[in-house]
């Protein structure tokens, strides 16, 4: 029976590695969470320095290059709580939600909940805002429609109060 | 030393479990990189029976419910080698590619490879195609603008011979 000590430590050990595999794989998944929000399905571009926006926003413009399509786009992410001030387009826009979870709200309206996957149309000349949820990131394509109607129409920031007021 | 079989059979179980650990962790990485791959950022919608496509395509269509932004728009999702006719846009259209890889070709230019995350803007009455790779998945959502020029002029298919030179 001399072969018992090292089974003993036989045994200790692979409850060790086993501990240590079970770290592994939990570790190995966090990671990969980690890495798939990191990883944004359009480029984020450059943090947006304006004063028509409450909190960090970044912008990625991305057209239109040809001026026949009378439109412009672009990315737009939204660290938890940024958002867009009140405003509105005399030719419309669309926002195809790309990441994260955020609001659309029309002024007069109850705040639409926006997640990835959906997408909201916006008519002519609607006073509204959008922007992230207070702990959640958000992004979204932006295209603005007939832009021969002319360009946004900016009106004062979102208030702490009218954000706040986003669930009831 | 009556504990010695108890021991023996712990370290043997001890054994088995890390390999069910193992392959357990194994598994559910993989079955995570599978559903990664099978979940699109936009709904895939309904397979497409249109004379206007080569392959099989499915088609989410998602507006324009307001027709004053004169914008018609979906998500359009392709199985490797399908891809649409040759066709023009009178008012215009965008592409933003949200999954896997495809093409985009301008009649007499060589074809565009596109990856989740590009984009293409497509002039009014230019004469083209898009659709996937030969071996990939492929999807964009479309925005057809200034649709009140009128809507899509379709043309022929795209051939095999055609299809076949793109890579020349």
């Amino acid at each position: 029976m001399k072969n018992v000590p090292a089974m003993k430590h036989g045994f200790k050990f692979s409850l060790l590695l086993m501990m240590v595999l079970i770290a592994g794989c939990n570790m190995e998944e966090k990671t990969d969470e980690a890495s798939r929000q990191s990883v944004p399905v359009f480029p984020k571009g450059e943090i947006l320095s304006s004063d028509n926006f409450t909190g960090t926003v970044w912008l990625h413009m991305m057209g239109a290059e040809d001026s026949t399509l009378y439109a412009r786009f672009g990315n737009v992410s939204f660290e938890p709580s940024a958002r867009t001030n009140w405003h509105s387009h005399p030719g419309g826009q669309v926002l195809f939600i790309t990441e994260g979870l955020g609001y659309y709200q029309a002024k007069g309206q109850p705040a639409q909940l926006l997640r990835k996957g959906n997408h909201v149309e916006i008519p002519p000349n609607v006073v509204h805002w959008h922007g992230a949820g207070p702990d959640t990131e958000f992004a979204h394509i932006a295209i603005s429609l007939n832009t021969d109607e002319g360009g946004a129409v900016w009106l004062g920031p979102v208030t702490d109060e009218e954000y706040a007021g986003l669930d009831k």
